[in-house]
């Protein structure tokens, strides 16, 4: 890596952050879907679209540091983890600058989605039927969504979007929401319990009648000590610690 | 040429990217192990320090145009894929000026490490025994290390190091070499034949007397429907597509 002395020519590039948050939330239907929050352009370029939250990345804040705050500034929302999902730099990604968007993202309760800004420039669509939005968003949310759908254990998402305890149901009607289809609940009950990452806690689903189902929760103990790096913070995603 | 030792505020953050590659090569006893091509720096900051292949990113080029002509033109290395591994971004962690890097890897084959450029400013070294390099370059690989041994599938690894075939003990002495530690050949098969990840190609190893083993490959099309986006390719140490 040479020392810089001046930018290359032209303009130099930009870097910006931004972040895709899904909650799950019911349909008009009352199915829960994945629901992604997105905010209104109030400057050119692309005044007036829809995009994800964002901004540029000042000089002396760290990354995730900049996509936690320009997310909680745009939406109010605080998420405890962020992490990166991936960097898009295409040139021609937005118009008359080189920019590049390191992205980061979240998968929140229901309890932290209701944190959100309510107003004219905040608005929460879901994540699979997205209007036209400013830049590559729409191909940004497409590939988060194709990561949860292909990346993501089952129950981590489940962790992370019922909290600590679940029942094998709840379990379930995540895993549906996210893969968009019906399973049957004997092979999905079985594959879960075969994953060796769900512990019984001992305890059962309160309120229930008759015979109320068992609470499980995600253990990931089995990954805890493998990683010898400070950036496994930012895998939390895939290895988030139990709480 | 003096450069500013603290970052500068009204300084542009810079966008630079880095290539972590790594092979299959014997060590001293002739087991197998991880290496990784180094460049030694001609320049300030931290010239003769050891540092991961890359360079700046021009504003006219894409990211991993940019990761693969600086890999060439440091290393002669042209490996057939470079994924997007994980963006380094931390504010101190370049003297001077605040530069993030987007850093790319993969994995090569023996007669693709053979055509690395020889001279004194290129050397390959066990990725495990690093000596201390420029930037946070140790912690870059470290992180390679650790992604390699807990996110990709072993018959993925095997394809990537051993090419389009490759027989159940060739298989395991590269997943050996990975975990750094030894396998039970029989466990190991079992395990291998269940993943669903492996196909038998029909032939067997030529040159072997009396039984010679089969070959197989690896089978991605269990996936490769399944991602809907273009930025798939940059997932293809996950995902590659049998060639």
């Amino acid at each position: 890596m040479p020392h810089p002395t001046e930018p290359d020519g032209d303009a130099p590039t930009r870097l910006a952050v931004s972040t895709v948050i899904f909650a799950l939330r019911p349909d008009r239907s009352g199915h829960p879907v994945l629901w992604t929050p997105l905010v209104r352009r109030t400057r050119e370029p692309q005044l007036g679209l829809w995009a994800l939250p964002g901004g540029w990345l000042p000089p002396a804040e760290e990354l995730e540091a900049a996509a936690a705050r320009t997310l909680r500034l745009t939406t109010g929302l605080a998420p405890t983890y962020l992490e990166q999902l991936y960097t898009f730099g295409e040139v021609d990604r937005s118009p008359g600058v080189r920019v590049v968007s390191v992205v980061y993202w979240a998968l929140v309760q229901s309890d932290e989605a209701a944190r959100a800004t309510a107003g004219p420039n905040v608005r929460w669509v879901p994540a699979d039927t997205l209007p036209g939005l400013a830049f590559d968003h729409n191909r940004i949310i497409e590939y988060a969504l194709w990561r949860l759908r292909t990346k993501v254990e089952y129950s981590q998402i489940a962790h992370a979007f019922l909290g600590e305890t679940f029942t094998l149901a709840e379990l379930r009607e995540v895993v549906e929401a996210v893969l968009q289809r019906p399973l049957d609940p004997a092979n999905f009950r079985r594959t879960m319990l075969a994953s060796g990452r769900l512990r019984e806690t001992g305890e059962r689903l309160a309120g229930a009648r008759n015979r109320p189902p068992k609470l499980y929760r995600y253990d990931s103990t089995a990954l805890a000590g493998a990683n010898p790096d400070p950036t496994v913070r930012t895998e939390s995603l895939r290895e988030r610690p139990a709480s």
